[in-house]
């Protein structure tokens, strides 16, 4: 797929998924409701089964896709955690191969579940260079095809079925607000929003720790993260250049959150959905809390896009905080 | 209601509440299967918005009978958490002035929701003597309509309905886990399985530190708890003479877990499938996993009754287990 997805490419991308992974629930209670003062209604990609993430429906998209030689040969990726246990998870399934680079440092809980599912993990030094060159390397060796886990217009269109379903739910949402890392969540929600329910407004939460999407989109071009420092480990990627263009034509702006207030969101989720909210899954709720007097009374749409959390070390448990 | 609950007042019961609150889902994931060694399905009662366990479905069954002329009188409960979260919810829904009978030292997550859905608390010295004892006072002294949160055929119809739709969204499993703290839910879906799948095994799950359940069955009278010491602070009540009969007549057997046994159990819920189960519902798994060697390969029902964690005081993170 060589452009940028159709409304018809997300929804025979959704068609295509449908079948095989479960919708994930939509949630709403009242102490979110008084917290933002507004209508919050919850997309819990963090309770999608098993991988306990958004991340299954880009990945099942695009090995759908492949011919029958390319499943041969195999598959590989890089990811820092959840779009590599989707990977594993599908890729098994279909009986497919499955190599994986994740950095050294990866949240472990994360890596435990790759294993289970799998997948075959070559481990890499942090960082996109580091990453990107391990990639080379194994598909040098392996002649396995190379899938990118957010800068892949297949990937793109099934992330966008995330906020089709919310939209489909929740009709007439205000305003939709998705975490921002590669941007294939956001891109895809942007998508979706322009192409389903142009009068919703989407915004997204970024760590100001890995804010490489806040300056792109400010400098009007692709900027790396030189140094990356936050809890939200899903989210620390930078832009890819199919991603960036749709993100800067169609986002509202984007919304800075401290990992203070990350940890608090997760708290707050923790507590009043019941559910384990990662670090990453949380910023789109924090970046809503923050700028939450521009939306009162209205009715928002929140994707909370994981939920694998390393229990012994919960960030809003940690006294280094 | 002055009977047992029969197949058509569950019916009844079913339709009346299902109105008001929303059908909890059922989880299956991989991981919980590998660690079983069975087709282990969840009912997330934990998740229920709002009020986070099945205690609504009493409740609502059993507020939705009052006469407007008990309406006006108020409503009176006893609970250490759960039942009253529900209760002062329905009633702020409802219309009527709700007062709550807790223990000093209940969880205090559990007395920030009742406070906040508008109950009022009556606080009493914990155990069951001074509990009873807080209610006449405040009965005689108000006039309210006292609602047991366990003893009463309304609230074990209204808790039947929780097994009720695990059966019909996964028909022909051959076992059934449920906790025990009343019965109330206990009783329920015994009832439930009688009437809907008598094919269906039903067990129950109870915590050593308040093994009142165990002993009675034994005794073949109800017995008290003279001490209780555990984690599951929503089963420390011993049961009543409208559950224990039927508790008596339908159930399997009754499997005691350890604190440790709990904990374990939480955390691996809480792992795979990224909910905050509070120790009572995990007490259900917990009893699945000691004895799963007797159900390999089956296909089970697991009732994960409650979600409602004090996050500062998590068991499994807890240096003193």
């Amino acid at each position: 797929m060589n452009h940028v997805p159709t409304k018809q490419d997300i929804i025979e991308a959704h068609e295509r998924i449908s079948t095989h992974i479960p919708r994930t629930p939509v949630f709403h209670c009242e102490a979110l409701d008084r917290a933002v003062r507004g209508s919050v209604h919850c997309k819990m990609e963090c309770l999608m089964p098993d991988v306990g993430s958004f991340k299954i429906r880009g990945v099942m998209n695009a090995l759908l896709s492949l011919t029958p030689e390319e499943r041969r040969r195999g598959v590989l990726t890089q990811s820092s955690g959840n779009h590599a246990q989707a990977f594993a998870l599908v890729a098994k399934r279909m009986g497919i191969p499955a190599t994986i680079v994740m950095p050294k440092n990866a949240n472990p809980t994360k890596k435990r579940n790759v294993l289970e599912f799998g997948g075959k993990i070559v481990e890499c030094e942090p960082g996109d260079a580091p990453r990107e060159q391990m990639v080379r390397d194994v598909q040098s060796a392996t002649g396995a095809v190379v899938i990118h886990p957010f800068n892949d217009y297949r990937i793109i269109a099934g992330q966008a079925t995330a906020a089709k379903e919310l939209l489909e739910d929740v009709p007439d949402l205000q305003v939709m607000v998705a975490p921002v890392g590669g941007g294939g969540l956001l891109s895809g929600t942007l998508l979706t929003a322009h192409y389903f329910s142009p009068q919703t407004k989407v915004i997204a939460g970024e760590p100001v720790g890995a804010d490489d999407a806040y300056r792109s989109l400010q400098a009007g071009s692709i900027q790396p993260n030189l140094t990356v420092n936050t809890i939200a480990d899903g989210l620390i990627t930078k832009l890819g250049d199919k991603t960036f263009p749709i993100i800067q034509q169609y986002v509202d702006h984007i919304v800075r959150v401290e990992d203070a207030e990350i940890a608090a969101a997760m708290r707050e989720l923790w507590e009043r959905l019941r559910v384990t909210v990662e670090p990453s899954g949380a910023v789109s709720y924090a970046a809503l809390l923050k700028e939450k007097s521009s939306y009162y009374r209205q009715k928002i749409g929140v994707i909370l896009s994981g939920g694998n959390v390393d229990l012994d070390r919960i960030p809003f448990l940690q006294r280094s905080l």
